[in-house]
């Protein structure tokens, strides 16, 4: 990873970059892989001003109506998350009861309240969560919470994640230094609707539950949901991010430069952890990046680059490293949104060059030797370029392979 | 194929088992395999009524837009169709001038007016289509039109197709017995819009253009545009219906019984196409058929069962035989549509008996050993009841295999 993102210095430690936040993750034996952690947990010394944004599924995973009730009783505010791995307890019947004894289990051995725990769950739909694991071992994944702890809850996250994903910068606010870190999972079912695959941001920085809700309502349009590896949106997706003002900063309770400061750090985590969780889609073996840009407005910019990173026939094109802009037109054509087809440009380029491959909506001549040398890398950029107007967005997905469908095929992945 | 639906009766010849339509096709020169037809030619004797519909795709196939000219200007009438493989003639420059000469040179041949002539093209987007190889061998094709040439011309219109997709039925109008009959063609990049891959029907059944039209509307919601191999909406979707009269039926200008009798032999010949064209699906090993009863309406109905159709986690537990109905749950769920999934049965289904899945919402036990056995089956039913009115509607898609990556990893499919 770069060091430095236009004035933000990335650091290490996840979710406990920031001051005041432990965290830890073990294998409670819903996973029978003792190797792999199944249990996390994340702590905040003190009281969180606290956002989160959920999955627009009608199908709601139980421990997503049960945080959603916990914020709201207590008016935004939370000092943990307790999350395990292997189960989605979704579609169950007594799903919303057993994801409150899971806040209740965390709570009492934090001596918080329960509604001060937000809670999640991935893995497998519609199989009954057991509870005796995660109940035998709680103490123990609370009494070894540390401020190192960060990785251990990454791994406790983890479904058919090849890699951890985790991200944080410090940067500053009033001469105070300021931190935002997460960690997220996810590699399938991915197709974010307002929300994405379990994502858990931590900050130190003041700042009100509103401004905090505001800031992730904007940034998660703008990355999360511009994330598609297969079209599937998740019945468990949830964003949360808790705030705990231990940096010392002045409250931000209102628009302003500071708002601005905070909103940057949650754009570059956030779009961080969206490209890590785009290149390890099921089976990927190239990241692809999508801008749209010259379009009318940022909503037509969004739908047309999504258009292109979900289409299932340029995935494989991608991955056969074949340089099918056909298939790219055809994306941006059933893209439901309005501009002109006849003035769309087209560019694909990596790190080994660029080449033009439509101009006004029609192709131009170009090397398939340059194209091939170009798509043998590992992060594909499509430009297009509607001609129309100011705005722009970006998304990301990744190719379509043979593994995709082997690890979906096999048995209750 | 069965020998009988609900009292039509199924019989050979495609688009030439109406009265007075003459087919043919051959190899000429876009397919360097000379085995492998590329240009055909439908014919009718005499003029007819005649309807289409088209893709919603904002890139549009330049034949598309030449076919709409000239039922235009004739005012929904034709007598030939002319269509070429293995170039789609879209997003070039000089697209609507070549499809403007194909129906010349097609007119010329038969001695008709260009602007009967339908004209259609399929395959690579973005290439130059060589006029040559279609000036040399439109007379031989024209020579060589016959009322059993029906499977060469269905032959030249495949593409990534393993199998030639021809269906025509007999009824009864009035005493008096009339054919339908049609040929398709599509594998991938099949995800209809208000219309769908190539598809010409022929009829002599009298009935008048605006009928044919209402017809086909009302037909290709229920068949074609609840098709879905890949979401891929193709650039050069088109449906066409000619009636030439031939019949001899009282002409149909209205509605009442002769017109349902007409648009359910349309329904027949396009159900079971839609089905060859699912089951066909590039690297496809199983038709699914996604059938969603008890729902308020049919839009409803229809939308849910596409999403499930078009879930690529579902596609691939079916290709790997795992009653993973977890994924179907969660397909539901992202359906744009109003219902209530507390309310929501699933059963899955197929030669090899049924398993209840899940009964309102919630999970239910179920062997895996039976559903193991079911699963094996080449065709595989769901049945979704959302248990709340009177409407249904099917969709039909198919699994998603190893080899619909490698057909569409491979250069330039």
């Amino acid at each position: 990873m770069k060091k430095e993102f236009e004035g933000y210095t990335y650091v290490e430690g996840g979710v406990c970059a920031a001051k005041g936040f432990l965290a830890n993750g073990l294998n409670c034996g819903l996973n029978s892989n003792k190797e792999k952690y199944d249990l996390g947990l994340v702590y905040s010394e003190t009281e969180c001003n606290t956002a989160a944004v959920y999955t627009l599924n009608k199908v709601k995973g139980a421990p997503i109506l049960v945080t959603k009730k916990h914020l709201a009783e207590t008016g935004g505010k939370a000092k943990a998350v307790i999350v395990n791995s292997k189960n989605a307890n979704t579609c169950n019947f007594d799903g919303e009861a057993k994801a409150e004894q899971m806040s209740a289990l965390a709570a009492d051995a934090l001596g918080i309240r329960p509604e001060e725990v937000i809670v999640a769950s991935t893995g497998v739909i519609g199989q009954i969560l057991p509870m005796e694991p995660i109940a035998s071992h709680i103490d123990e994944l609370a009494q070894g919470l540390s401020a190192d702890g960060n990785s251990k809850a990454a791994y406790a996250i983890m479904t058919t994640d090849t890699v951890m994903k985790e991200v944080a910068v410090a940067f500053e606010i009033d001469g105070v230094t300021c931190h935002l870190g997460g960690m997220a999972k996810g590699s399938g079912m991915i197709h974010p609707n307002m929300a994405t695959t379990l994502n858990f941001v931590t900050t130190d920085v003041a700042i009100s539950s509103e401004m905090v809700q505001k800031a992730l309502s904007e940034i998660v349009k703008i990355t999360y949901n511009c994330l598609s590896v297969d079209g599937d949106t998740s019945t468990n997706d949830m964003v949360s991010v808790m705030a705990n003002g231990l940096a010392g900063n002045a409250m931000i309770s209102e628009e302003g430069d500071n708002f601005e400061i905070f909103k940057k750090a949650l754009y570059i985590v956030m779009m961080n952890m969206t490209m890590m969780l785009a290149k390890d889609g099921e089976g990927a073996t190239k990241l692809i990046e999508c801008t749209c840009s010259c379009a009318p407005d940022l909503d037509t910019a969004i739908i047309v680059a999504k258009s292109v990173i979900r289409s299932p026939l340029l995935k494989c094109a991608i991955f056969g490293e074949d340089a099918n802009w056909g298939r790219i037109l055809c994306a941006i054509g059933y893209a439901e949104a309005e501009f002109d087809i006849d003035k769309v440009d087209v560019d694909i380029r990596s790190e080994y060059g660029i080449i033009e491959v439509c101009r006004n909506g029609a192709g131009v001549e170009f090397s398939e030797d340059e194209a091939k040398k170009i798509l043998a890398s590992d992060e594909i950029y499509i430009d297009i370029s509607l001609n129309l107007g100011q705005s722009q967005a970006k998304a990301w997905g990744c190719d379509l392979t043979y593994d995709y469908v082997k690890i979906n095929g096999d048995y209750r992945s």
